[in-house]
């Protein structure tokens, strides 16, 4: 039993025309009147194949197909959500992949022990509403419902009055919240897959992620009449961090990462030396422990820059999203689906959060990788060949037979739940 | 024969009521309404102490004391404006110093073989109208004078229009053009003196200057999947340049600097990878040559840092001031005047621009600096001591005692004219 790519790619190809941008990709912002209609069209598509569709009330769709027992549903979930000027397969593809899982079951009157829910979840690039994940972080307890309700996008509308306007707000009760598993089938946004030559890859977990403020005051000076040795430079010592934090990511090694991608100087003048910055420090581990060993490296290096330039250096690890291994029962199904299917068992982390890290609250869950081409994502140009699609959602159709027929509802998933340190 | 130092500190505090503010600053930015007042004061001292005052087509206001002989005069100049929220001892200084020594050579009957013409420049600071040092600049022919007429400030009023306003237009006719020689005395901006603990010093020169927009073009990525080893980050690029330039600095030693003052990311976003950057580079040294080699010393840095990083550097160096070593015989006499005066002959560069830069391209030039406390300037809390004030006025005084009984009018100074590389 195989799924049918055509098919498949017909179904991303007509919803990719809504929101289409010219340069080929794709704008479907959360609750907006494209969001709706892309709901619109995958309710009809669920609904003609048989699926009972509900919504709850963060707008999360649900459509599901029973099984011939009525215990926990497997669950496929991702999102139709794109960030604007988005690509075509973010998101899209792990929703309209696991219909074409439906749909191929229906084709061979294939039924499952388990019940099978697909899950659109709401907001989770967070362009229109922040935070991210924020359909998927509610209904596993990590946001509070009135506080949801009340995020506002740039224009002031809120999320609340959106999901009204479009007609998906549902009720509480019909939020997913027994399952057996949760699957996230979706592309890699990385380049490892391709550097490996596989179409697709068994992600064993979602790394760890942590955002620091830093903030230097050092002296603002003329930068004529004030020497070298005299100067507290908060640029010079910033740049001294940013290489730390690049030179500790780097001996931390693969999949560890550090960035500094905000900067701000002041006063910004060419002919001032800089009296203070503030930057952002993006450490991610896939463990928690050196995760926070990265933090203190980088500590102990603004003790010394900070001696050294004669400046302070001000450090607010303000956000942590703790690692997420996934369940190895589900893990371990995914790599069986690939040595069925004759692909290599390719074992890679996440560098990227999915809504899959806030399903791990509640569900044993893994997730599918499929090769991203160049690695790129968040883009227009983001592409996958209709080959690794196909591969991918037969890795998923695979996975979710062996998780429907067999997993009994008994892995307790351990709390996995942010930090906030400020 | 010695200034009266209360005379003139009682003149700087009565100065610094116009335009006070209330940290204890000055706010008299070029042809404002402020500024029209202390021009105003200043008018009726100079013609109290018997000077004939009179204005050029830039607005610089001229004040002579008649010579013996009708020959060229020695001239005293700086500047009556300042920034916003300035000090009340950068410019007024030397001005009022000047009017002190004519005070004094009044109040002992002195007359000189040499005329003596105190000079307040107009638009020094460019704080209101850009570029700086407008009014010298004008007159010693670096700018048109329609450009100059044309300038606006941030709120689009044009200078030639504020020099009506406040009626200080006067006819090209008076420009100061033929001069014996030209004196500037002027805090030091810069921590020098203090740290060597004298009062004055004897300017050798201004240092040269030049400015460098750098662009630096990376890849923009997710910055938790890209892996640390096939990413080109704008920023960590911009890192190493930072710390280039400040070893290069370092390196070719004092009064040599190197800053980066200015910098820009993009996108700017906590959790992407950097995808450019654009900076800007200052540059500082008393030699042209040393100048250029710090720059090819950057060039070749970047050309390092782009290999490395898989980025692309751009420079442009679009704007250098070239070195302004001053004439020797004025240098000379003020270093005659502090070893008269029982002070220690401390020479230094300026690492800053003043109006003696552009007077050297007509005018044998110098230059005295007095301490300023902490070395800073351009601020409210901006200090000098009224016994540094004095001692800097009397080495003014007995300079141009000697520059007015001795110099003959035959020193050719060397065209020293700016260069855009644009």
């Amino acid at each position: 039993m195989r799924i049918n790519a055509d098919r498949l790619n017909e179904s991303l190809a007509t919803m990719s025309l809504i929101g289409a941008t010219t340069g080929g990709g794709v704008t479907r912002l959360a609750l907006s009147d494209e969001d709706k209609a892309g709901r619109d069209l995958f309710r009809t598509w669920c609904e003609d194949a048989g699926l009972t569709v509900r919504f709850d009330d963060f707008g999360n769709m649900m459509a599901r197909r029973d099984g011939t027992e009525d215990i926990p549903p497997v669950l496929l979930g991702s999102h139709l959500d794109t960030i604007d000027t988005g690509g075509r397969f973010d998101g899209v593809l792990g929703v309209l992949g696991a219909l074409e899982v439906i749909r191929t079951l229906n084709d061979h009157q294939v039924s499952t022990r388990h019940p099978i829910e697909i899950i659109n979840w709401t907001n989770e690039e967070g362009s229109r509403f922040q935070p991210a994940l924020l359909g998927s972080g509610a209904v596993t307890g990590q946001f509070e419902k009135a506080w949801v309700h009340d995020r506002q996008d740039q224009q002031g509308t809120r999320f609340g009055g959106e999901l009204k306007r479009i007609d998906y707000l549902g009720p509480e009760t019909h939020r997913p919240i027994a399952g057996a598993a949760y699957l996230e089938l979706h592309i890699e946004q990385g380049p490892h897959l391709e550097a490996a030559g596989l179409a697709v890859g068994v992600v064993d977990g979602i790394i760890g992620d942590t955002w620091i403020n830093v903030d230097i005051q050092g002296q603002a000076d003329h930068a004529g009449p004030t020497p070298m040795r005299g100067r507290h430079d908060a640029l010079v010592a910033a740049a001294e961090l940013i290489l730390g934090v690049n030179r500790i990511a780097n001996e931390e090694g693969d999949p560890a990462v550090g960035t500094v991608g905000r900067l701000a100087v002041r006063p910004n003048v060419i002919n001032t030396v800089p009296g203070s910055v503030t930057m952002s420090i993006d450490l991610r581990s896939p463990s928690g422990d050196r995760l926070t060993q990265m933090f203190e490296r980088v500590q102990i290096l603004a003790g010394d820059v900070a001696s050294e330039h004669g400046v302070t250096i001000g450090m607010d690890r303000y956000w942590t999203m703790n690692p997420t291994p996934f369940a190895l029962n589900i893990v371990e199904a995914v790599a069986t689906a690939c040595r069925d299917l004759g692909e290599a068992e390719h074992h890679l982390w996440s560098g990227a959060g999915h809504d899959a890290k806030y399903a791990a609250n509640l569900w044993p869950t893994g997730m599918i990788f499929v090769r991203s081409q160049g690695g790129i994502s968040h883009s227009e140009v983001e592409y996958s060949t209709p080959e690794d699609i196909a591969t991918g959602t037969n890795v998923l159709l695979l996975t979710t037979l062996q998780l429907a027929r067999d997993t009994p509802y008994n892995w307790p998933p351990g709390p996995v739940s942010d930090s906030n340190h400020a």
